[in-house]
Order: structure tokens, then C-alpha cells, then sequence
């Protein structure tokens, strides 16, 4: 049978998703659990791969197993194997034919940085501070550049490649809250799919935009280069939000 | 010259405030501190202890130091000193009279818990999972009672005294918000003073309410006696959040 989990994370001490011999990884802790639980060697796949100190409140990924526990008992046999940073939130069957590395239609990020005059502990753990504040209205209107069908080339991580860099995003939200003093902002992206470390390169330029940088966002769509565009943000910052199929 | 220092911790990695030994204090680490920049052996009170895994948006702290480093740049004195998760917010002279042990007028603290049917990792530095959904009506019921000048002695950690245990609470606050997929609750408790263990007491009563217990908060003013009240709270879902003076 097949199954599908629905798994949040605390990226902080995860070398990222992906088995990396015995770096922590997401994948490796899941695989541990699996093989504890099924008593055999078990694969469990990601719907995309998420980086080091990237979190993740929705992440989604399959596994095949050989099995007499209801699928939606799963849950709470991974939860008793899983370290504490990592929670099966979900667990559903789903079928043979569900491939996914293919399935999700969209997938949503969310960026959160903040603003104020000094580090504030208790927002340093999922969030970055930027040295100045950001006027929301420039934000806004870089991200309108950003939104629909485009060549994203230059918004990837050097030496990495994929078949085709064209993606859509159907949406991307630059919002503004007031917490505990600090200004929190947040930049929710939704598309299609998305390249190795586009939205924090996507949302560095939005920030830069936002503090005066003028914006390179056409230039950088135009010519695919990646000079165009601001400094890559922190992986701390990101958590992936949603897989939807 | 005294001076007066606003100070911000994540608490998940300390043993509280005051100093113990050798270990991992918010004092310790601040008076290191102090000791670096003033070249001389500093004193550093805080207008109140917080417990082991506390944490703290505006703890404020004074001390004496006899400097020609201008107040206001004490912030950054103390921010290149210590680590990560201590950042001096503001710094200020004050005058010589003022004691701070005795001038704080009144102090705010927050509690903040969450429901969802499965621990989500990127709560759980911050706030405590709640294993049923209270109702808001019946914790603002209860919190009512609370208001007021009161002798708290059943709201104190047993084995401890203070020459009092009357206490006035302005206002006691109930809130929920929905976040990422989870109900939070936070209460937020403004008073003249708190007992030991006072605000996880009081959290801890007023969550029961919430799940259906019936309120032993009149029978508890009443008498002194803890045995009518619910758990005491975990110390990570706590943090002090203002003090006036």
C-alpha cells in the first residue's frame, strides 16, 4: 500500500530534507521511524526538498509499506519513533498510481523577517531582522513583476540546474503585522513549483526593493542573470506552508 | 552611575534568572558581561526572577558601573558581550535613589498554550499544547474572579514564602487566535506583583475551567489552600513581557 504523510518540522537542527549519508536529515529520521515501524527498509519521499534550517508546517511525503495498520494510525506510530522537531500531522492512503514527485499542483512558501533596532530573542528562531524598515507599497509592487508565467533562471542557486527554469507563481503576498514591537513581515509566494533557493533569493530582493534598492526583478527575468537581483536570504526565514495536489 | 537595562531572553536555555553556581543563568551571563566592559567585578538585579525556561520580551535589570561610556551606548556594549539569546534592548541612566527591587509598579506576563490534535514543532519552543479545546467564555468567567486585590497564598509554588502573599491583578486577559492551523490562547496577567509560580497556577486553573473543570479559584482565595486548583503550567509557554515603574 501507499501512503501518504503530512509531516511539520523544525528546520533548525536538519541538515535539510534530504538523506545525506548520516547528516540529520528529515528523510533520515523518517526512514529510521519507518524502518522501526514496518520492520523493513522503507523509502519515504518528499513532495520537494527542503534545504537546511528550512521548516516546514505542511510538508508532504509517500511512502510504500507492506502493512496491517490503518493508514490514518500511521500518525501516531511515527509520532512515537519521531524525534521531537519532526510531527506526522496526517496519514491517508492513497493510490498505487500516485507518483509524488509529480502530484502537487502547488506548492505555498512563506518568508518572515522582521524589523527592529536590536535582535529580539524570541523572533530570531524563524524569522531575520533587516537592518531597515521596509516601505510595503515598493514590496508590493516589485512582487506584481514577479506573478504569472516566467523564465526564473536567474532566480536559482549557481551550479544547479533542472530541466526547464520556467515556473508560475500565481500569487505573492508581501503583508506587515505589528508584534511585541517589532514590525513582522511576511511574503507568502504560491506557484507551480519552484527552482533551489528561489524564494529566498526572491525574497532578499523584495526586502532590498523595499529599503530603496532599485528593482532588478525585469532585468533579471529578461536576461535569466542572477547579478540582477539582491543577496540570497537566510534559510532560517523559510518555511514551506502547503503541497497541494 | 546606575543604569537601566530592558533585556530580552529566550529562556528555553537558561536555568532562570538568578545565578546558581556555575550555571547557565540570565544573571551570570549578564554580569560576565559586565565584568568585560567595566573591567570591574558588576552587580546586575533584576526588577524580578524568572524560572528556568522562562522567557523574557522586557525584563529590565539595573546595576552600577562607574564608566565614561554614555548610557545609551551600554546596548551595544552588552550586545557584542553576550550570546545570541540575551540582547539588551534599551539602556538609560537612572537616578542614584532609585532602587529597582522596590519601584516596579505594576508587571505583565504572558501565557500562551495551543490546541491541535498533534504537537506542531514550530510551537512548542514558545507555547504549550493543550490536549482539549477550552471555551473562551468559560476561562473569562473564571479569570474575572481573579481581578482585584487578593491573597494569593494558594497561588505560590508550595515551600515557598514572602512576607505577603496579597497581590493586585488589574486585568487578567483571555484571547485565542487562529494561526497556521492551530487555536492559540494566550493570558495575559498585568499586576502589582506575582508570588512564585503565581502566572503557570493561574494559567493552569483557568485552561481546566476552559476544558470543563469546575473553578476552584473562590474556594482557593478563600481558604490559601493549592489543592483546589488545577496543574501548575510548563515554564516554556511563560514569558514576562513588560515592567513599569
Amino acid at each position: 500500500m501507499k501512503y501518504l504523510l503530512t509531516v511539520s518540522y523544525d528546520g533548525t537542527h536538519f541538515c535539510g530534507w534530504q538523506k545525506q549519508g548520516l547528516l540529520r536529515t528529515v528523510q533520515l529520521v523518517m526512514e529510521d521511524a519507518a524502518r522501526e515501524i514496518f520492520k523493513a527498509e522503507t523509502k519515504v519521499t518528499a513532495s520537494g526538498r527542503t534545504d537546511a534550517g528550512v521548516h516546514a508546517l505542511g510538508q508532504v511525503c509517500e511512502l510504500s509499506a507492506d502493512t496491517t495498520i490503518p493508514a490514518e494510525k500511521l500518525r501516531e506510530c511515527f509520532n512515537a519513533k519521531l524525534p521531537e522537531d519532526v510531527r506526522v500531522l496526517r496519514s491517508a492512503a492513497v493510490e498505487e498510481s500516485f507518483d509524488i514527485t509529480r502530484a502537487a499542483k502547488q506548492k505555498t512558501y512563506r518568508y518572515t523577517a522582521y524589523y527592529a533596532e536590536t535582535e529580539l530573542p524570541l523572533f530570531e528562531r524563524y524569522a531575520v531582522r533587516l537592518e531597515f524598515k521596509p516601505l510595503l507599497e515598493r514590496m508590493r509592487e516589485a512582487a506584481k513583476l514577479l506573478v504569472g508565467e516566467h523564465d526564473f533562471a536567474a532566480f536559482r542557486a549557481a551550479g544547479y540546474t533542472s530541466k526547464t527554469s520556467v515556473r508560475t507563481l500565481y500569487e505573492v503576498k508581501v503583508e506587515e503585522r505589528t508584534e511585541d514591537g517589532a514590525a513582522i513581515y511576511t511574503i507568502t509566494v504560491r506557484g507551480n513549483g519552484f527552482l533551489y533557493n528561489m524564494v529566498r533569493i526572491l525574497a532578499g530582493e523584495l526586502f532590498a526593493v523595499g529599503c530603496g534598492k532599485d528593482t532588478g526583478i525585469l532585468k533579471a527575468l529578461e536576461t535569466g542573470e542572477r547579478k540582477y537581483l539582491a543577496k540570497t536570504m537566510p534559510s532560517k526565514g523559510l518555511t514551506m506552508v502547503k503541497v497541494e495536489f
